[in-house]
């Protein structure tokens, strides 16, 4: 099989899940790395390092706007940037996968320690979207014998507010859904709002359409709203902006729409640090003047440069 | 057939109809007041006015926020308060019906011609929610040679926003149009925004839910905001907030939702005056300190009274 083409069908299934958050697509990410390996044992160290590009680079282009993708394919060619021979690559971007996924599943355990702290018991809790550190995290804290209600509401037009829904209810949790204009009429009731995001940079966070509304109507209300995120969301400031040019089908939103009506689908929006209460991380909860130290560290693989990708 | 079930039946399209404005609804009240005279002419007087009576009751129960139907059957009996056979009543209530028709339909066209100085050419123009005054409004500027393009989103649940987006393409107009919570990006390219209304009085005015997060938007990005409504839509203090008990089932919203869920679907909200740039009514564009000599003189037949109505 053309290798282009099977790395488009180990990819197609995460660029069409619009209802899952960043943190479970990486997972998603490394199980693709892990088969195209599996699948390419015999092939040229060139080949192997060639189809690796080609991937890491895929799922930059599926989701722009969420980081972990992109650290994800960063950190596999990096790591393998020295290795001679195709086992060598295989053992290093092996070992990079490992490390990443251990990454992701501590962070997240350290973030809903955080969070614990921030649920204050009896109250209603909003939570916006679907993000599995935000399930994490509130479950964690239910576990521990804190308890409250969740507030939700649907996120069109995927509908991945029922996701979480769903999975809070599913976990013996009580839970209150509307629709997301409604976001006004319940939000006074909550005491503290908590999203995931997409990514971190210098200029805000990025985050599924809508959270620019529901932060403007927290600090409204003077309702505290924290976004939660591994550092493996930071990202460069050329980065951050990716999302821009991120459009779905407008088929999405408004099926056989009449002729003469344009359907936009845009999924992310940027919403300014000092809207948020802080940034959730394994690190603690960080303010703007904290992002910086963990940005500038960063070093991209020169395949993984804006023009690299979207040349 | 029971009369309390013709007027159910008379007033349950009314009821159920989520997708019109509060004038078009209005306008099938009165029809619908026609029909059952037509139906009661034989009537004693004293039955005739407990029917009608009855259909005014029924009308605002059916839609407690849309100001509009209450005033129809606060007029009808008014105006029949003094006739003593049954034929006088049919012929003051009916003269009521054309006289609130004529008012419906002359609020309607002044606001038009004020709402055109309110347009400025070749801009985005947002929308919000049906209204057949917003819409007509926007027609008559088209057709008066002002070249703009509208703006609108779906208005969850009921999705009466692409009835709306529907029309104005109907009638050649370019629409733009995508989901409610993407109101945050698309509206920084808009110039000026309007939405009718359910109803207005002293504390601000009543509209859909999601005008709470327009008119916050707006505010926050510089975007005048205007409500359309004839002073037909103003009410006094005591029913400004019957909204408040107004649930629709949350089946509507979420079909068949998981057990735990517990699935909200309120209809209108309050918006404070201070967040609109003005109320476009029959008589131009009132602020705030205008509001007060309309409804000091507002006479509420005593069936209508909050307490006659939900006893």
């Amino acid at each position: 099989m053309n290798s282009n083409k099977r790395i488009d069908e180990l990819v197609t299934p995460i660029k069409d899940d619009l209802s899952s958050g960043a943190a479970e697509l990486a997972l998603q990410g490394i199980a693709a790395f892990r088969t195209l390996m599996s699948e390419n044992e015999k092939a040229s160290p060139e080949q192997l390092t060639a189809l690796l590009i080609a991937m890491a680079q895929a799922l930059v282009k599926a989701h722009p706007a969420m980081a972990p993708l992109f650290h994800l394919g960063n950190d596999v060619l990096q790591a393998t940037k020295q290795s001679k021979d195709t086992r060598a690559i295989i053992e290093t971007a092996d070992n990079a996968l490992d490390l990443f996924e251990t990454r992701l599943c501590d962070s997240a355990a350290k973030i809903a320690d955080h969070v614990y702290g921030l649920i204050p018991g009896g109250e209603l809790v909003f939570a916006y979207s679907f993000s599995s550190t935000v399930v994490s995290s509130l479950l964690n804290a239910r576990s521990r014998g804190k308890y409250f209600r969740a507030v939700c509401t649907e996120a069109r037009p995927s509908m991945e507010g029922r996701k979480l829904a769903t999975m809070l209810a599913g976990a013996g949790m009580e839970v209150i859904n509307t629709f997301d204009s409604a976001m006004g009429l319940i939000l006074p009731q909550c005491r503290v709002a908590f999203m995931g995001c997409d990514c971190v940079g210098r200029p805000g966070i990025v985050n599924k359409v809508g959270s620019w509304l529901l932060a403007l109507a927290c600090r409204e209300q003077g309702i505290p709203l924290y976004a939660l995120a591994g550092t493996e969301k930071f990202v460069t400031d050329e980065r951050f902006f990716e999302f821009e040019d991120h459009q779905r089908p407008g088929a999405e939103v408004w099926k056989d729409a009449p002729n003469g009506i344009a359907v936009i689908n845009k999924q992310y929006e940027p919403i300014p640090f000092n809207w948020l209460a802080g940034v959730v991380t394994e690190h603690g909860i960080l303010q703007e003047d904290n992002i910086e130290q963990y940005i500038s560290k960063m070093e991209v693989h020169e395949s993984l440069r804006i023009q690299g990708v979207f040349a």
